[in-house]
C-alpha cells in the first residue's frame, strides 16, 4: 500500500509522515501529493487572520472544539494549519505554545500543524497549499488556516481560503490605524474577540463604520454578501456557536452564487503560478550553469551591466543551452 | 540630452518623470535605468521599519531634517522612499498624509516618494529597488527606505538596505509578543521612539533583553556589531543627532569589516532573482500561449492533473515551442 493509499484509508501515522516530507520540501512527498490530488477540493478552507493579542489562536481552538462537539449534528474531522510568516529565519515552527488543546488531547479527529517560513514567502505559500491539500484528501473538513499578523504575507495565504475571518480585539490601539484597508477587503467575516473587555462596543462600531466605507468597492466579497461583525469570547466560548453558524452560512452563499468555484479557480491559478515560477528558476540555473549565473552577478556588481541586461543575457544563454 | 543625462546633471523634473515611469513599470523607464545603473552603488541605504503607532514616519522626517541641517559638516541630499505593502489593493500611494515636512518644504535637497503595492510583493520589491537606484544615481545619499509593519514583506524590503533601523514605542501592548524574532534579527539599530512616554524604560529593557537572547545566533549582524538601543522623541527631535551618529558608525563598521560589500552582493542577487523570475514567467506564457496555459489550469481544476504535473507539462511545452 502506498503512503497515499494509507492516508486515504485513514492512517494517521502515514499522514504525519507525509506532512513532514511536504513541509520540508522533500522529493519523496511529490509522488504522494500527485496521487492524493484527485481526492482534494472537498474541504471548506477557512482562513483566520489577525494581529498578535487578538486571541486568534484561542478562537481557532474553540472553533475546532465546536466542530468536534457540535450542539447538533455529526462531529467533523478538523485540521488546523498555523502559519507564522513573520519569522523568516527560524527553520522550525515557532508556535510551540500550541498546547492549549487540553480538551481535545488524544482526539484523532483533530490534527494541528504549525508552519514557519522557509526563507521566502513564495516557499511558505507553496508549502502551506500542499499541507492543506494533504488534509483535504485525508478527509478533514473544515481546515482552519491561521496566520499571524496582517501584512501582505497574510493576504497571500488568505488567498488559499474559501472563507476568511479577520479577528480584532478591543484596546489594541487606534483601531482605524490598526485595521488596514487591504485586510478589510479580504474579510468575509469580522470577529471582535475578547468582547467582554471594555471598548468592545467601540471596536465593533469602528469595524462596522469601516465596512460601510470599504464595501461599495469590495473586491473579494460578492455584492450579495455583507460581512457580518460578530462578537466572541474565546476564553469561555461565548459566541463561538454563532460564529460557526455564520461560517456555514457563508459557505452556502459561496456555493449558491458560484463564488465557491470562482475562488477555487483563483486559488489553483495562484498555486500554478507559484510552482511554475520556482520550477522555471531552477531549470534556468541548471541549464545556464552556476558559473555563468555567478558571472552575471559579478558583472552587475561591477556595474558593467544593469539588472535588466543581466536577465536578458541569462535568458539568451538558457535558450542557447536548451537547443 | 537623454532623461538619464538630465538626471545626472541634477534636473529634478526629469527625476520626477522617471520615478513615475519606474513606479508604474512603464517600458520607457527601462532604457533610462540601464543608463543610470553604472552610477549607482554610492548611497548609504537606510531601512526604517516598525509597526503603526511607533512614530516611525515622523522619525524619518526628523532624520531627513538632520541630514539637511547637520550640527556640523556639509548638508547631504536625502531621499525618502515610503513603502506600504500592507495595502495590496490600492493602486496609488496611501501615505497621502506625508505633508509633515513643513520645515523642508521647497528644499530641492529632499525628495520623498510614497509607494503602495502593485498586486504582488515581488512587484513592489522590484519597483522599490528601481526607485532606490534612480535616487542613488541622482546623487542622493543617504536614502531612507521606510516600511510600515513588521511582516515578511518588510523583511524582504529591508534586504535592500545597508543599515536597518527597527522602531518601537512604549505602550503598544505586550512588547515580548509584538517584536518578532525575525524583525530583531534584521535590526542593526533599535530605536525606542516616544521615549518621553511612560513605559519607555520598560520597552528599552525588554528590547535589550531580547537582543541578549537573539544575538548569540544573530544572522545578518557580524559578531563585531552589537545593535545599540537608542531613545528618541521624533516630535521635538530629542536623540535624533545621536541616532544619526550611530547610523554613521554602522556604515563605517560595514565598510571596515567587508560587510558593506557582502550586503551589496546579497542585495544585487535578490534583485537579479526577482527580475529573472518575472521574466521567465512572462516568456513561458508567451511561448506556451494563453490557451494552453488555461487548459493546464482547467485540467487541474478537474483534478485530472496535480499542480506538479501541470507545471511539468507547461515546461515541456515551452521547450517544444522554443526550438
Amino acid at each position: 500500500m502506498s503512503i497515499a493509499e494509507s492516508i486515504l484509508a485513514g492512517d494517521t501515522r502515514s499522514l504525519a509522515r507525509l506532512l513532514t516530507q511536504v513541509e520540508n520540501g522533500l522529493p519523496e512527498g511529490r509522488r504522494s501529493l500527485d496521487e492524493l490530488f484527485p481526492h482534494t477540493g472537498r474541504a471548506h478552507l477557512i482562513g483566520v487572520t489577525g494581529g498578535t493579542g487578538t486571541g486568534k489562536s484561542s478562537l481557532v481552538d474553540r472553533l475546532a472544539l465546536h466542530y468536534r462537539r457540535p450542539p447538533s449534528g455529526e462531529p467533523r474531522r478538523v485540521a488546523v494549519v498555523a502559519v507564522d510568516p513573520s519569522s523568516p529565519f527560524t527553520g522550525g515552527a515557532v508556535l510551540g505554545d500550541r498546547v492549549r488543546m487540553g480538551d481535545l488531547a488524544g482526539d484523532p479527529g483533530v490534527f494541528i500543524r504549525s508552519m514557519a517560513s522557509r526563507g521566502s514567502l513564495g516557499g511558505l505559500a507553496q508549502a502551506t497549499a500542499a499541507v492543506v491539500q494533504v488534509f483535504d484528501a485525508a478527509g478533514f473538513d473544515p481546515i482552519l488556516i491561521e496566520t499571524v499578523g496582517a501584512g501582505q504575507a497574510e493576504v497571500e495565504i488568505a488567498r488559499l481560503a474559501h472563507t476568511t475571518l479577520v479577528v480584532e480585539a478591543p484596546g489594541l490601539g487606534d483601531e482605524v490605524q490598526a485595521i488596514k484597508a487591504g485586510i478589510l477587503e479580504i474579510a468575509d467575516l469580522l470577529v471582535v474577540n475578547k468582547a467582554d473587555l471594555p471598548g468592545a462596543d467601540k471596536t465593533t462600531r469602528a469595524l462596522k463604520g469601516m465596512l460601510g466605507l470599504a464595501h461599495p468597492a469590495g473586491r473579494k466579497a460578492s455584492p450579495a454578501w455583507i460581512p457580518p461583525v460578530l462578537r466572541t469570547v474565546a476564553l469561555d466560548g461565548t459566541g463561538v456557536d454563532e460564529l460557526a453558524e455564520s461560517i456555514d452560512r457563508h459557505a452556502a452563499h459561496l456555493r449558491a452564487s458560484g463564488e465557491w468555484e470562482r475562488r477555487e479557480r483563483l486559488r489553483l491559478e495562484a498555486e500554478l503560478e507559484t510552482r511554475l515560477t520556482a520550477a522555471l528558476s531552477e531549470r534556468l540555473r541548471a541549464r545556464v550553469g552556476e558559473g555563468h549565473y555567478r558571472e552575471a552577478l559579478e558583472r552587475m556588481a561591477r556595474r558593467e551591466v544593469s539588472p535588466a541586461e543581466a536577465v536578458e543575457s541569462l535568458l539568451e544563454r538558457e535558450d542557447a543551452a536548451s537547443i
